[in-house]
């Protein structure tokens, strides 16, 4: 993996940057979307590469679990399995173990829980959690780390760092020593915590940065805190990592904070909102969302965006839209994920072209002109 | 619309033909894939395309609850309303008052019932269903039958053939009067009912064809008679419907049964067999069916079929789509959907090629010993 900066705006730390994974070439900044058990819900590979997606998400939880990390291996790996050739981000299982499993214990080792599926009793390691990614084949990987929920104690926050940063180290030895079956250009990249105490933040990003991961990714952020201290511990992140490599804001978010923390000098994100929120009716456009199921929208001949060239856009009106939303329809939340993730990869597009154009400021003024926050 | 056969062949009833409705050309015999909500469920009109789909169905009853049939009329009509441009047959409504709604009272003039959506009362006569149909704006158009269960009595069945054929000629007489103002090329076919006895069967033929339908449809089979029946009074059928007019049997079939109601002189199928097995993780291939959803698939890297080419085929193994059934995903049910629809349509296009080359019989032995009846 290589990343290089293309371009940077004067006023703020926002930059275009370009990735280069094993042959693919990914224009930064990004939106990674999300696709938990090895899809993208309600969208097929082509649906996600006309929409512009260049890279995904997929949850090395879930996939551990069903169907299994050993049998995707067998199968030739996650690309082969899910038939998406471009590249995969997984995460480490992590922020799922403390959000979905029962019974979640923290040990010195690892963390033992019970899968939200069966039941059953699982252990995750950081060497066990890079072997299954090894075998997912995955071109970006995450180590185990250990998020907190907002608000936490001071010392329940530091003690969670010191794990993130000692689980790290053993990712990272084990990621250089396990044999990479399946793919070759794998990255392991770090992960900070910290939550939102500045202190802390830094000590993991001292204690991550040198150990030299080729990218950083900020966690245990968009967990519940107000967004202003999002943006703040995002800023006050970026200017502590290296400028060279890239910086990953996972979970993150609403339309307009992508605006915001690309300025702040982020280049990666995921989020489950332009899909969650598609496939409950609600849909995203430049001026702002629109609930589309709603009978307001009953005999309205307009597509969703006129401008969006996506395939909802071109075809549907979204009376047409709201009927199969109200018909109950598939086909409702596969138009309205297709225009969501279309968007993202639109507002994402114009800020990267606007950076390097020189007028990132501009555009974001213009963009919030028209962009309504609801 | 007009309607040529261009090819029969010399040891059956069955034929090739074409069926060229406003502009576009239909290659006979035909399957429709049911699109009941004004959508083929879990497929968006280009995926129909890829299958090989040329015609869809879509049904009254259920469009003129849902969004209503003012409302699409107020839209464009049909076509634009679902963006499926090619031809569309709408169902009278008949069939789904008797079998999806409450509180059924018929009259001589038509038929009250009470809406499975929301309990409210409706009437359909014959010319309000041709109104509605008018306003759909869709290409053939189906005038108000009354299907009776299976079994019924000679005088139960004797009755809704006489109202069948009242309805009929009423129907006839609004098309012909009611201006059309969403579609110009819209055809009434006329509707064959009798259930299982001749008698009847051959009452009603005599009655509608003296009308002069451009197409006529064998309505009333598939109700739960045993199969012998079905191919028998199709074949009975066929024998007092006009050459040159085409004959679709409505509700049928399964893959077996498109060969043997070809072979028995149909040119036109719908069915929901192929979305409704697909959606239940059930899939057809040349070698018999598949629930693919099965934990025998689990490693499976053959894709559902091999020689197959659609987008599910080319792209996914067994193993991933049974993964996808497992996981509750969306996209599962809309692969095996694709595959269906798209097995359909190749063996209806293997069909017409025998019956042009001439060796439909050798064409349906082969079939047979690969195709494994379950």
């Amino acid at each position: 993996m290589k990343f290089e900066v293309v371009s940077k705006d004067n006023e703020s730390k926002a930059r275009a940057g370009l990735l280069h994974i094993g042959g693919k070439v990914i224009e930064t900044p990004v939106f990674m979307p999300v696709g938990t058990q090895g899809t993208v819900k309600t969208l097929s590979p082509e649906d996600l590469r006309e929409a512009g997606t260049k890279i995904i998400l997929a949850n090395t939880y879930h996939l551990y679990l069903r169907p299994g990390d050993q049998l995707i291996k067998e199968l030739g790996g996650l690309h082969r399995f899910t038939g998406w050739s471009d590249p995969i981000l997984t995460d480490s299982g992590g922020f799922q173990v403390f959000s979905l499993a029962d019974l979640v214990k923290i040990e010195d080792d690892g963390v033992w829980f019970q899968s939200h599926i069966d039941g059953a009793h699982h252990l995750f390691t950081p060497e066990k959690v890079i072997k299954i990614q090894k075998n997912l084949g995955s071109d970006i990987i995450m180590p185990l780390d250990q998020p907190v929920p907002f608000p936490s104690d001071f010392v329940i926050v530091e003690n969670s760092v010191d794990k993130t940063i000692n689980w790290a180290e053993k990712s990272k030895k084990t990621f250089e020593n396990e044999p990479s079956v399946i793919n070759e250009n794998q990255s392991l990249f770090g992960i900070i915590q910290g939550a939102t105490f500045k202190e802390l933040r830094k000590k993991c990003i001292l204690s991550i940065v040198e150990m030299d991961f080729p990218g950083y990714a900020i966690g245990g952020l968009s967990v519940g805190e107000p967004k202003e201290i999002l943006y703040e511990i995002s800023d006050f992140s970026t200017d502590l990592l290296p400028e060279e490599k890239p910086r990953y804001l996972m979970g993150v978010g609403k339309p307009e904070d992508l605006v915001y923390c690309v300025e702040r000098g982020i280049d990666m994100f995921d989020c489950v909102i332009p899909t969650r929120n598609g496939r409950n009716g609600t849909v995203f456009t430049f001026e702002g969302k629109l609930v589309v199921k709603n009978s307001e929208f009953k005999d309205d001949k307009k597509p969703i965006e006129e401008e969006c060239l996506c395939y909802a856009c071109r075809n549907f009106s979204r009376a047409y839209i709201r009927h199969l939303f109200q018909a109950g329809e598939i086909l409702a939340l596969r138009l309205a994920t297709l225009h969501n993730i279309t968007f993202y990869n639109r507002i994402l597009r114009e800020i990267r072209f606007s950076i390097i154009e020189g007028n990132f400021q501009f555009w974001k003024k213009t963009f919030f002109e028209k962009y309504l926050l609801k």
